[in-house]
């Protein structure tokens, strides 16, 4: 899997991947993330990448041609898809996540201050992709939530690749509980049926925890795993 | 306001509180962003923070010391909150993020691996919160997006403070379509009505298409619109 990510701060996503399992999946190059600056393509001699609105209003727009230019820039492998993150897109969830899975290539366009200049979406036609209903800086977050969340179904990312099957979702319901050491902390103990060892009792323990915390913090979720 | 994180991973969040407009409102002292790493307050000799889970299953889980008495060596002001990243939280949106904006301090507790064990959320009883129904390797970006959402409802953050009331769901619409220089890039032209300077007619057209907008993608949020 290739991300490539048109960003006005490529530095933000190049520390986040630096770290922790996106660098060790990068070193086993399970994926590469590569970033590409619209600035560096701009044809204002002042290096400008932004200009105010037609028609007045705060903020600044990203102007078409930097953004165009450099998306065109970009090699485009044949199993290709262009995400734009903007808060108008479609919601994020495990099942788009799941689809993105199978390109060889996403290319992630990532805007800042107001927002993108429509002619730039009318001449990428990417495919909009929102996080959740809340307004940030910029594309960059989402774009990392992206390459996070899809690179965790690509093999080899993760240490163990059973690792995510007990992911919240995975299965349409909330994870259940986890203990680890100490057993007791505080006076807060680890529940008994974890200790003994039977599997039979731990997986119902754990489906029974499950269904609990889904019906009463996700009735959606739970009506939709019960008519299954 | 002030962000206080516990992360086993800092640089996420120092290395993105360091660029942009994140870096700006600091320096200008509207918020200041902290971080904890549980690491640094670990019994365990090798300096562990997380173990396999009882009852078995992939992945290692966070255990309760460390993450503990690393919460309760901060600070806490009196108009305080203590939030949880996790996908079984309650789904952050524009309301969430005003909501939090009212308090002085959010302390944000950001896991990794499978999670955290679950004496963490008995005993600290934090407000959970989920950025979307996808899974991601740990709590830092979805922290990151509150504080970044969270931040741009504070005077001073945003360059001019309209800028945030034209935003998506600023009046619980989709954003109207935006243009900038230049007039005609590659044969795309921007609408006639935004150069005549007449501002009913940009108002009237900028509405109509946040309606057309939402309508078609969004609606859930028009029938919520039209319903007011």
């Amino acid at each position: 899997m290739r991300f490539d990510v048109l960003t006005l701060f490529p530095e933000i996503i190049d520390s986040y991947c630096s770290v922790s399992i996106m660098k060790r999946a990068e070193e086993k190059e399970v994926f590469t993330v590569n970033t590409i600056n619209p600035r560096d393509y701009t044809e204002n001699k002042h290096k400008k990448v932004d200009d105010t609105p037609y028609g007045g209003g705060a903020g600044m727009v990203l102007m078409p041609q930097p953004y165009v230019d450099a998306y065109d820039s970009v090699e485009k492998l044949s199993n290709s898809i262009t995400v734009m993150l903007s808060p108008q897109g479609e919601q994020l969830n495990e099942q788009v996540v799941l689809d993105l899975a199978n390109y060889d290539q996403i290319i992630l366009l990532c805007g800042h201050y107001e927002g993108f200049d429509e002619r730039i979406r009318e001449i990428i036609k990417p495919r909009e992709i929102s996080i959740g209903d809340f307004v940030l800086t910029g594309g960059e977050l989402p774009a990392l939530c992206l390459i996070d969340a899809v690179s965790r179904k690509l093999e080899g990312t993760l240490g163990k690749i059973e690792s995510a099957h007990d992911d919240s979702f995975a299965n349409g319901l909330l994870e259940y509980p986890q203990y680890t050491k100490p057993r007791n902390f505080r006076g807060y103990e680890v529940p008994e049926v974890l200790l003994n060892g039977n599997h039979k009792d731990i997986n119902e323990f754990r489906l029974a925890k499950q269904l609990e915390r889904t019906k009463q913090r996700r009735p959606d979720l739970y009506k939709k795993y019960t008519k299954k």
